[in-house]
Parts: C-alpha cells; sequence; structure tokens
C-alpha cells in the first residue's frame, strides 16, 4: 500500500487497538445515552471535542482549485458501544495510474494529477463488531486494494469498449464484436474491480488480524465516482439512497440472513457438515419445543419463498440457521449481517462452527449514470451505516434533506451540517420526524455526497 | 390422480408417443413454413381441422352458468420442429376440497362445486424440447400435483392467518404472534404449494419416463387464479405479461443460462465433479484457442457481475460451460434453458454429464392481487412460450392488445380472436409489428386471460 494515495484519511488509521474478544454485533449491550457533541464544521477534531470526538465532522480538504465533484460531508456517531469506534469512515480522490511508470510504488506521484491519472472520488463507511479493528483496517486498506483492482484495468476502461484482450494483440478479428454482443462495457470493468478489491481487502484483512491475533469483522458500503458514474458497492446492512426534488432512489440494499436466507439456507443444504449437527437448516415461525413433535408445522426450505407444513422431526428442534425476526435476526446465533469483510476467526460461541463460508465479502454493485442525470443544486447521495435507517425511512430522510438544503443555499457548511441534522434526528428528540420517537443506541455515520457541479465528469481522461 | 379433476383437458393426453431421441432444444432444424390454420373459434377439434390441428383453438367450455373468471383463451401453433407439437397446454377450473371426506379419491365430486371446495382456475404451458413426451406428461400431471399440494394446505389458506400449527392445537400463546411477525399469509401457502406441485411433478415426470424408455423435458408456466389472486410461476423461457390500458407489467422472468449464469457457474465451482474435466466453469466472450495461451482476456467467475482479465490458462481452453449469446446460449454446449421439468436422463453428447443437477425444477412465483386493481374490460393477461417473445416484445404484444380488444367488444370470441392475431403476426406478415417483419419458426403458444368479471372473487369460499 503506497503512502500518499489518499490526500488524507479523516479517521483513525494508527496502531490498532489492543486484541479484544469478538462481540456479536448488535448483541444486547446497556444502554448509555450517546455523547452527542455539535461539530464546528470548522474540520476534523474540532477544538472542543474530546481526545477522541464522538462526533467528527468528515471533509474533504479545501485544494485551492474546485474539485469538479464535491467530496462530500460526513459526521460520524460513536454510541459507546464499544470503547472504540466500530464505525469507520475514509473518502478521499482516487487517481488511478494509465500507464506504467516501473516499480515505483511509493513515490508521491499523488501530488498533483496530470493526464496520466484517471481521477475520481471515493466515500466508504464501515460498520465494525466484535470491536473495530477490522473496520480500522477496512478504512486503510480498501481504497488501496480499488486503486491496484482499477489500474489493472484502466487500459480496457478508457477505450471506447474494453478489449478482450488487454496489452495485446486481437487475435481473433470478430472479438470486438464478441464483446459487443456480450454487452461488456467500460462499468464493468469498474464493477469487476470493485468486487476483486473486496476480496482483496478481505483477504488483507483475514492476514492482519491473524498476525496481530485480533478478531473482528465489518461491513464495508462504497462509493466511486468515475467517468460521469456513481458506483455504489455493498456488503452487508448499510445503505445508500439518491435524493432528488421528486425522487428517492435506493441505490443499494442490504445483505442480511433474512434478505439472504435461500442463499445460506443452501449452503447448508449443500454442505451440511457446516452445521456440526447443531443447527438446523429450515426455517419455522419460532424456534420448536418438544411439544411440537409429531405436529404439522409452518416451515420454508432453501428452495422456497412459498411456506408449508411439515411434521415435525427430532431434528427440527435444534437451533435455526437463521433465527429471530428482523433487526434480531441472527446467523447461526451470532450475526446480525451476511455479508462484510474480516470475521475470519469467528465461530459460534463454544463451538468449532464457522461463519465465514456463510458470511461473503462479495459486494453487490449498483451504477448510477449521473452524466444522465439533468442533476439540481440539491441532488445529493446520502450513505449510511445501519444506525441511521433502523430510525428513520427512506422517505423520512429524503423529506430532511428537502427541507434543509433549499433553505440554506448560502452556507458553505450545508451539507456537513445536513449529515449532522440526519444523525441528531436519531437522537430522540422528538421533534415528529421519526416514528413515535424512535431513538437509536447504535453508532451512526452519514455521508452526504452533492451530485452537482460544475462540470459533471469527474475524470480526468 | 383422480380423474374428472380437470373439467376438460384440450390438449391431447393419450398414449405417449413413441421413444424418440432427445435433441437439444431450439438445435438447428431444417426450416419448413409452420402449417397455419385459422381456427373457426367454435371448439377444440374444429371440422376443417386436420387430425393434429395446427392452430387449436383452447377454450373453457360453456357450463350454463357465468364463471367467475372468463376461463381464457388459448392458440397453438406447431411449427413441425416435431412429428408431435412440443408445445402443450392446459387450463380449467380448479376446485380444492375443503374438507376430509375419507379415501374416496376416485368419486365424481367435481359435477359440483359446493361450499366444501375452494374454487379457482388454472392455466399452463408446457414447451418441450426433446421430443413431447416430457410436455405431455406435464400437461397430464402438473394440475393434480398442484391441487393435492393446495389441499394439504387449504385449511391455512382459508384462515385469517396460516396458524403455526396444521389440524392441531396452538403449543404456544403467541404463536400466531410469531406467524404474523414473519408476515406469513395466506398467499404465502399458495407459493409453496405452486412450489412443490413442481417438484413433485418433475418426480412423476421423471419416473414416468424412466419407466416407459422415453426422454426429454419441458419448461412450464402455469397461471393459477384463487382467492382474488393471480399466482404466476414460471420455470423455463416461457412468460406472461399483464396488459392494461396504460401499463405492461411482466409477471415472470425467464430462466436461461445467461439469466442463471451465477447460480450455474457457482454449482460448478461447488462440485467442479459435475464437469467431469470437460469444461470451464468461466465466461469468456468467446471460446478461447490455443493462440489466447498467456494472454490477459477478459472473463468473469461466478462471484461477479462485472468483467475482469486474466492470465489464460490450459484449462481455460475447455469448452465453457455457458456457451453463445442470447438465443443460442447453452448449458453445457446443450440445452437452452435452466429451469424446467423432466430431463432426467438427459447427458451431454457422447458424456457422462448430466445436465440435471444444473437444471433447477424450481418455479419463480409472482403474485398479483387481482382484487387491487381496478380492472377495466380490456385488462388481460397474455402467457406465451418463447417463440412468440423471440418475435415480439411486451410492449408489441401491448400494442396488439389495446388495439384489437376495443374495436371488438361485442365479439363474444375476441379474446381467441386475439390470442390467434398474435401467433398471427410472428407468421413473417410485414405488417410492421415486429422488427424488420421478423419471423417465428418455433412451435408457439398463447394464452389470453380476460381479467375482468363481474365478481372478481374466483374462490368460493
Amino acid at each position: 500500500m503506497s503512502a500518499g494515495w489518499f490526500r488524507r484519511r479523516f479517521l483513525p488509521g494508527g496502531p490498532l487497538p489492543a486484541p479484544r474478544p469478538p462481540r456479536p454485533r448488535s448483541s444486547p449491550v446497556p444502554y448509555r445515552r450517546p455523547r452527542f457533541l455539535r461539530g464546528s464544521g470548522s474540520g476534523p477534531g474540532t477544538a472542543d471535542a474530546p481526545r477522541r470526538p464522538d462526533v467528527r465532522p468528515v471533509r474533504s480538504p479545501a485544494r485551492g482549485r474546485a474539485l469538479p465533484w464535491n467530496a462530500g460531508y460526513a459526521e460520524i456517531i460513536n454510541a459507546e458501544k464499544s470503547e472504540f469506534n466500530e464505525d469507520q469512515a475514509a473518502c478521499g480522490q482516487l487517481c488511478i495510474r494509465r500507464c506504467e511508470f516501473g516499480a515505483e510504488e511509493d513515490q508521491e506521484w499523488l501530488t498533483s494529477c496530470p493526464e496520466e491519472f484517471l481521477t475520481g472520488h471515493y466515500w466508504a463507511l464501515f460498520d465494525g463488531h466484535g470491536g473495530p479493528a477490522a473496520a480500522i483496517l477496512a478504512a486503510n486498506t480498501l481504497h488501496s486494494c480499488l486503486r491496484r483492482q482499477l489500474e489493472a484495468v484502466v487500459e480496457g476502461m478508457v477505450a471506447t469498449q474494453p478489449p478482450m484482450h488487454l496489452s495485446g494483440h486481437s487475435i481473433c478479428p470478430s472479438d470486438p464484436q464478441f464483446v459487443e454482443e456480450k454487452g461488456i462495457r467500460a462499468e464493468d470493468l469498474v464493477i469487476g474491480a470493485l468486487e476483486s478489491a473486496f476480496q482483496e481487502c478481505d483477504e488483507v484483512i483475514g492476514r492482519e488480524l491473524e498476525a496481530s491475533g485480533q478478531v473482528g469483522g465489518c461491513t464495508a458500503l462504497v462509493a466511486v465516482s468515475l467517468q460521469g458514474k456513481l458506483y455504489v458497492a455493498n456488503a452487508g446492512d448499510s445503505r445508500a439512497i439518491l435524493v432528488r426534488k421528486d425522487e428517492v432512489r435506493p441505490l443499494s440494499s442490504e445483505f442480511t440472513p433474512e434478505t439472504e436466507r435461500q442463499r445460506i439456507q443452501q449452503l447448508a443444504f449443500v454442505y451440511p457438515e457446516l452445521l456440526a449437527g447443531e443447527f438446523t437448516r429450515l426455517e419455522f415461525p419460532r424456534r420448536l419445543k418438544g411439544d411440537d413433535l409429531g405436529q404439522k408445522v409452518l416451515f420454508r426450505d432453501y428452495h422456497m419463498r412459498g411456506w408449508s407444513y411439515k411434521c415435525v422431526e427430532k431434528s427440527d428442534l435444534k437451533y435455526p440457521l437463521i433465527h429471530g425476526q428482523g433487526r434480531q435476526a441472527r446467523l447461526l446465533g451470532t450475526l446480525a449481517v451476511s455479508r462484510g469483510l474480516g470475521d475470519h476467526q469467528l465461530r459460534v460461541l463454544d463451538t468449532n462452527i464457522q461463519l465465514k463460508p456463510f458470511l461473503l465479502s462479495v459486494p453487490q454493485v449498483t451504477v448510477l449514470d449521473v452524466d444522465q442525470l439533468e442533476l439540481q443544486e440539491e441532488d445529493v447521495v446520502v450513505m449510511a451505516t445501519d444506525g441511521l435507517w433502523d430510525v428513520l425511512s427512506n422517505e423520512q430522510v429524503a423529506r430532511l434533506v428537502r427541507s434543509f438544503l433549499p433553505g440554506n443555499r448560502e452556507d458553505p457548511h450545508r451539507f456537513s451540517e445536513l449529515a449532522q441534522m440526519l444523525i441528531h434526528s436519531t437522537q430522540g428528540k422528538d421533534d415528529g420526524l421519526t416514528e413515535e420517537g424512535q431513538v437509536s443506541y447504535d453508532d451512526i455515520s452519514v455521508f452526504v455526497i452533492p451530485l452537482h457541479s460544475q462540470g459533471q465528469r469527474s475524470s480526468g481522461h
């Protein structure tokens, strides 16, 4: 990982904290009212903030020239579920080298971005569990993996159509036609690079955690703006939405034991040994008891979207592979998410049953063609960890965005303040925004990314 | 299977034809202009029709009283790809017994539908390959399987909320709450019954084909109207759409080697022995050759939606698990669909490699809440095999529906004529309806199901 790739890293990337025992994500913890400090908006580590400020404004540094894309504004709140913040974030400019310079990996080649670079922007949120170690590693690593993966295919990305052969000659005269027929476009290489970067980062985290004797995992939500498009890659239960004047569009979907039930049950069907005889892969409305034996009860298996009835046998009384409902649903009684990074060592309590084969590091990538949108000044992308979405719906967030931005057009800090305000509205102020004044007790991170800019193309190619 | 369940079966269900060697679906066959006879609209086996009429109007028999739902009108054309029509259809009233009568399976209990029955309607299209045997078996069997599966859960279907325990007492006082929290509704039992019925029918077909030394498979598209909802279950590449005045809504999606690439590649990743060292599971823009060795070429694997480059190794030169593009895409070089019934014996030519583990019998079920639609008289569902959709888009079919129906309101046969007209428009008349006057050389079957009726609820409970 070459230093300096990021113009700025906003969140602690220093020495990792000492090893801590894993704790399942969202497991019940004694409630402590989160400390909430209004960010001054003047940048990270504000004067009135404590050593580890609970609210940490994250802002792209002013660089003298206008960035083609505003770099986004974030707020993070530590609900003090753990000593260190389990939410981590990163953002910055993404510079992809377009030609080989040799092995000068460590040169400070980022000072300026000449024509040889394809530039974009990167935002990422990582929601850790079992300690902050994986989230910190991901915040320090994933952008490097992504840059490497993009540089490996950049030649194809900047071509009108990705060539069948990279750095080589077409062997079959109709190769371009085959590529055309498959509909392979430059954006598919970015999607592939994001998918590979998540996998590579997961491997790095696995090695680093093992080497340092640490544990933990994290979700990952990444947005990348490149060549006029916004790519959103998600592995976990964070969420990104597009908010415009007349539109709210989800840019990601959540991966939880409930949303991925069929994939998880099927894996257990294919490899029953993964359950070590301790769990049943079948889903029932509740955990079955001895009294249910012999009765016909509602159930479903991996190939079913619908429900049916089955006669309860003894093996059905085992603990369910996926148990609980909604926010309480757990994979193997342990984990509330089904995709993410890390957790290589995570096992079901007091057993040797591993979570990892069920837990995937593969993200789902969606593409927003920003150049095709007729952007308005108030069009934004809101990215946030689950703490926000537990309390606010997409529509509620959109309402807050629309009520806040137009009245604050002159305020240069309005996007940052909007991010603060979104977090603020989850902290139990009964302002009628959340249903029944719901309160979030979770760490929360929010990015607000304004899409409007003078020149919409963010790439320098 | 109790006789008489169907009020009428419209398509030949007699002795199955003699065993014929399997032929891969949509494999190139010498083109013969399909015989096309205008149906007289007077019912099956019209006077002027040949022994096996190529166009076979299928119509629900008049029964003295108005059916709550019109039963739909179908046209089928045999493109003479095979001696017997590989397209088969079935439709009729569905009577689900609500209480146990004992073992009187064979009594003619269908003469009237008293209160003890839940009634609905059933339409099904089966597009056979490797001969018509599987399609004929499916047309003769699937409705019986479905009836049986529905009768097994009917007690739950007619309850306000399906009970946790069928035919038993609630064991835990909060059982209804668990069911409620899972959001389990009566329609989930119908979905589950459809899923189970497809599986059961697939097993029956496997046994019957083996016993009679026959081979073949078929796609299956089923629509069921029950309790004010329309259920569409699909396994294969047939399609159903809803056409209304201002709306065209797909009610199914196709299952082909292309649409199911990731599932199929993943199965090969999990069980590499299924490929017997003869195929590569990776996707490339074309089949690789010796000249590609050592080059970096575009590829993707099971976990990728995007594309990347890889250095070509010798094993990449094997025949691809999924090869070809669009209509030409084939699973293991053999089959153009990835879901369907039958094909238990189907192997890759001259090998022992089976198609079946990659080929699923599980349907995808979608639900249309007909009672919630403000139905107009011209609202219809169009179900058809791929021969129609190869030539006409959803929008083109919708345009034909909208241009035909309003001007023919007085014609009692208009839905039948519309089905005829849809097929007619695929037969090379350059009427500007299809792009560049495209022609279908495939068997085609079409159901047109009018949704409008006086009383929308089709169930008699």
